[in-house]
């Protein structure tokens, strides 16, 4: 298995790899990985495409189940996206989860010229889409930004649509294509990878989302190793355009296999 | 204008190009202008990707606004999507209009082996294209149709999201290519020109949709025509991909230019 030699930088998926999504436990054995995987001193940053609460609240769920990471260790999307509107001088509509607005409080949203998709969940609703669908469409040239571009996650036992669905649609109404900030985006993982600080082909990417975390670090010239927990589907193993550089059954495995190498 | 001459059968759109959506009125003239084209021995048939009520109740709907057309003239998708349904022995899990389901009524939708999408407005919720997707991820070869593929049409005064939107969302979601059952499938084209009983280049189709009535008519061999009603935009004009045989500012004067040439 050669995905796991001379890794110097590790980038994490979260959901699906740390805890189960709608679970309050992690997945078995991942804290003592993370500990070890530090204690390596190889450095690891988490990079999740979660939206549907603020960051401060996925810290304090990280913490209440039992991790130790900071803030500054956490890239999700939506502080990017706000980096991103204010150097563009982008006063968004927002359909995002409503957990989530407290991360834009600092963005003018009136009068706005852009429209920024987060995971809304039930506010995906039709009223809400035909709202979104109609300011792009009074837009001269319509900005539609999606935070990340995921087809669903796993939640619970059930599939759930994720961005990704939500952000097609409103690209064939629109005729737009939506600026994707999160994974797979090259300038999202490029972010995360000069935080960390080490060449893209010394990181491993370890997610269960196979076009987004594994494709995704794929085309930045990373490695990318998908877990069989989460979302993952045995059919993602003969996934038509992407194979991993490895499948492991968790992310404990994962790590052991990167620490012996 | 060469669109309007030799012209030996007529396809006519119904909302937008009868009477704009939502409102109980014809479009000004348009009753006389199909008075005169019937009176012409022109053929017409009316062609509609109406699934926001059953076929008995859009025509009670065009005879109290003063139309005369009979049931056998009018070719929605819903009753060409059941004979699909039988004679492939498909079972769908319908996600339309509740006022569009008793269309259904002689389709056994026990154990549901694919999916149906029509024009669901508020009933295209979250949850509800959350089922229809966990259904065709739960199926070995998931099969999705569509009936009809517009971007959207006008409402009053506002665009509104028409079933394309929706259908590319799933599309995305699970991997798979709709079956369009309506405007602008060849097959559903061809299957109204078969009744018209005249060649494709003897044809015009005349609608306010440039995508699905003008280019789809195209694709088949008829001339396309556009009305500036409904929801055509002046921009329809410069349309990127569509070029429409003429543009026309009503039906009637579409009419009056095919019955002088």
């Amino acid at each position: 298995m050669s995905w796991c030699k001379n890794v110097k930088g590790v980038l994490l998926d979260i959901t699906g790899v740390l805890f189960e999504s709608g679970a309050s436990e992690p997945i078995k054995g991942s804290i003592e990985a993370i500990k070890r995987l530090k204690d390596s001193k190889i450095p690891v940053r988490f990079c999740t495409n979660e939206t549907t609460k603020t960051r401060h609240k996925l810290l304090q769920k990280l913490h209440s189940i039992g991790f130790s990471m900071t803030e500054d260790d956490v890239f999700p999307p939506i502080p990017a996206c706000c980096q991103i509107l204010k150097s563009r001088g982008l006063r968004p509509h927002l359909l995002v989860n409503p957990d989530a607005l407290s991360d834009f409080r600092e963005i003018n949203q009136e009068n706005p010229n852009c429209v920024v998709l987060g995971d809304a969940t039930d506010n995906f609703s039709y009223q809400n889409l035909n709202k979104a669908f109609q300011l792009l469409m009074s837009l001269e040239k319509p900005v539609l930004f999606a935070l990340g571009g995921g087809k669903y996650y796993k939640e619970g036992s059930d599939l759930i649509l994720d961005i990704g669905p939500f952000a097609k649609a409103l690209e064939y109404a629109c005729d737009v294509e939506a600026e994707i900030v999160g994974k797979p985006s090259k300038s999202f993982f490029g972010a995360v990878l000069q935080d960390l600080g080490q060449p893209a082909e010394s990181v491993v990417m370890i997610g269960d989302d196979i076009v987004n975390d594994v494709g995704g670090a794929q085309s930045c010239g990373m490695r990318g190793v998908q877990v069989r927990t989460g979302k993952y589907r045995p059919s993602d193993e003969n996934h038509p355009t992407v194979k991993a550089d490895g499948y492991v059954d968790n992310l404990a495995q994962a790590i052991d296999l990167i620490l012996q190498s």
